[in-house]
């Protein structure tokens, strides 16, 4: 019998965990391991943790897919995106506080790959062009287009392992008057400095993560006044002068902003933080995963496997409280699949399990039942593999307390520390207040003379 | 014999002068007409001359097309661009300048379209995914992703007409230190109004066409200094105070650009004026065209059809000093070609022709050779179908003009008036300087009153 020929599309943390997950089977002596070749856009591996400067279209003129900037802080505790067999530990020796920026987390998440020999799997600078399933060989032909030597590439694989990610294409609404604002108008998917907009009063349109993070960070860096205007509820927080919240815009009026409560307000620029669009180009209709950002996407068996074709994986497409482990769970599991150490059970099976998972995600209410939910999720997953326990519905508890941090102070919640569900290390805590640190470089964070908690602060 | 099947890609100006061309030949009465259907990304038609407020993606995901910004006015005399079955006078119903803002030239161009019902054979929102070609079936299949309806269409067609432009994607080159500008750094593509730049020194890199135009255009609207960063060659003008050019960029360092003559200085924004690439993500390589930015791509049978496969047509795919009226003559042979009134040689024949055309370019020196290579080219066009006389030659001997205007002043140049080859007449002037026009919306140009030219300029 000749090699399975698998095929990832991606090479951020998802497309990672599943290389990942290959080598360790590897390193533990699996036999006839598959082919494996990883598509990925970009020039690097990383995916959404690459910092670009460009935005719109990357050198090669697709869309880049990056939507992160500068300042970025991680805002959830790395407590619950560690990796179970990788942990921060290991990779930084020394105990970093629960908050790291951007460079310091994507140097933990490189650790684990530039640890092993497995870029070599990886083509850069080949976006997916094309993706086809022929039901007589039971292949995938997949396209990609090579842009170091502008030729295309056609190749055959078994089976399709979609990392593309869900955060890179903006959903962009359009409001009254908008053509004919005098500023600048932009999605969070292209803001990359908050120094852009120093002493400027800007409106923000959203109430997401997106909208909580820039307007903090551009509140940190010196814009003049931010405004975030919501649909449905507000974030509510206790915000500094500087930061207050709107109902929904109604229509603009050249560099006025009115709201529907009847106030209005002039502008100088516009951040649209309205969420992403699942957006898969290179795909049929009748391999297109079609949902919106929730916690448990329809036609994913296991949320991963596509039940009209489960030779077809998706990762990470769900929303995410639980980001690095829940993806390497994902992996794992799929392996398993591709390795054949995991049969699936038939469609009216499949099916039944999905509906028996949505039936439970309907039931959830608040929050803490939606932190519960993907909890369950990924112990189920990591219960068929041989994923490294990490006790996930600790993390679980952690990320409640995080909630509480955040409705707390939503600009100071980055100084509490926590304690890692896998090493017992309690982070240390930052020298100085978040609101502070203005250089977020790995080099000065990893410079900081860290803290020692005074008190210990309990998970549950 | 079943009707042909036509699918054309874009419903910009090249775009819906193929559909013009058709229904010209319905109204003189031709048989047999095929069927056919036309692909727009966008929800209206226009192509480039669509303005908006969108950067980046558009509101389906799908890459923006348009590159066009606020307050342009055409760069060229409307007597070069003049449709030869509609002119401005038929249009306007009275003379307007020889220069027009971008909703005016619009208004003419949409006036032509509308004038007949042809909007019915335009899918709108449907971007292309994807085409093949069977050698057996001589069938193209596309696959286009109607975003009306979240669904796929995928149809056969007997001839693929591609009219997707090529200013739509943006050649963005790297500089040292560009991760670490603390400003704002865009391309020509992304530009959209110069308010957002009003008081600022800005960097724009690049020297052809987008860099003078954008250039004048924020000194016209209080950008506080315009640097302009040549690489090969100056612009040489005779610039106002507040513009100025200097050699390339060699590397940044903060917000400082240092250049090739050992000068720095610091900027607010950059804008790359850097040209664009040629993007057919839909193209498998057997059916991609692969050029450069030129008056002869080659590969083209007269500058149009596929070599490999000449049922593949593509459409002002030429840098272009004539616009409209090339594609006209372009349209018109392809259509002349798919109705079977212009039998095709062989391809040694075919060859052998684009050769000489491509040997004749390879002489051109001069701004000049380069006018009467395209005037040639587009009098071979017309010489073998039914388009109507324009002068083509007598409108280059304008565009000759129009070069020596410039260079005798680039913030004036708009301010000349040209006689149109098609109907005599000889345009009006601005009644004030193009500088001290603001208002550039269609409405307020109309209400303009024009000045009788004081003397006829003559083209030759």
């Amino acid at each position: 019998m000749s090699k399975k020929r698998i095929a990832i599309l991606g090479a951020g943390p998802s497309g990672l965990a599943q290389l990942r997950a290959f080598e360790a089977a590897r390193l533990a002596g699996a036999k006839n391991l598959p082919e494996i070749v990883c598509y990925e856009k970009q020039n690097a591996i990383g995916g959404m943790w690459n910092y670009s400067w460009r935005t719109g279209l990357d050198r090669n003129g697709e869309p880049v897919h990056g939507s992160m900037y500068r300042y970025l802080w991680s805002n959830g505790p790395k407590e619950c995106l560690e990796f179970a067999d990788y942990s921060f530990d290991e990779h930084f020796g020394e105990p970093i506080p629960s908050y790291p920026p951007r460079e310091v987390l994507k140097d933990y998440i490189m650790g684990r790959i530039d640890k092993q020999d497995i870029q070599k799997y990886i083509r850069f600078e080949c976006p997916v062009r094309w993706v086809s399933f022929d039901d007589e060989t039971q292949k995938f032909t997949v396209t990609v287009m090579n842009h170091k030597t502008d030729e295309q590439e056609v190749e055959e694989f078994d089976y399709v392992v979609v990392a593309t990610g869900h955060f890179s294409t903006p959903n962009m609404p359009y409001f009254e008057g908008l053509e004919a604002f005098p500023g600048r108008i932009l999605h969070a998917h292209d803001f990359r400095d908050a120094l852009e907009f120093k002493d400027e009063d800007i409106l923000l349109i959203g109430s997401s993560y997106s909208a909580e993070d820039i307007g903090t960070q551009c509140y940190k860096y010196g814009t003049k006044s931010v405004t975030i205007s919501y649909r449905t509820q507000a974030l509510g927080y206790d915000w500094p002068d500087g930061i207050k919240e709107v109902p929904l815009v109604t229509h603009f009026e050249d560099d006025v902003a009115h709201f529907a409560d009847g106030t209005s307000q002039s502008f100088d620029a516009i951040i649209m933080c309205t969420g992403y669009l699942f957006h898969f180009p290179f795909m049929p209709d009748e391999l297109r995963l079609q949902t919106h950002n929730c916690l448990y996407p329809a036609n994913l068996y296991k949320g991963i496997f596509w039940q009209p074709n489960p030779k077809l994986i998706y990762l990470g497409m769900q929303d995410q409280y639980f980001t690095f482990n829940m993806f390497d769970a994902q992996a794992w599991y799929a392996r398993d699949v591709m390795l054949g150490d995991i049969e699936l059970p038939d469609l009216a099976t499949r099916e039944a399990d999905e509906q028996k998972w949505l039936a439970t995600y309907a039931k959830c209410v608040t929050v803490s039942d939606s932190i519960d939910f993907q909890a369950a999720y990924i112990r189920d997953l990591t219960n068929g593999t041989d994923y490294p326990e990490f006790a996930v519905e600790e993390q679980g508890e952690i990320l409640k307390e995080w909630q509480k941090d955040k409705a707390e102070n939503i600009m100071t919640f980055r100084e509490k520390a926590y304690r890692s569900t896998l090493t017992g290390t309690l982070s240390p805590e930052l020298p100085e207040p978040w609101l502070d640190i203005l250089d977020d470089s790995l080099e000065h964070f990893l410079n900081l003379t860290f803290v020692k908690p005074k008190k210990r602060k309990k998970a549950s």
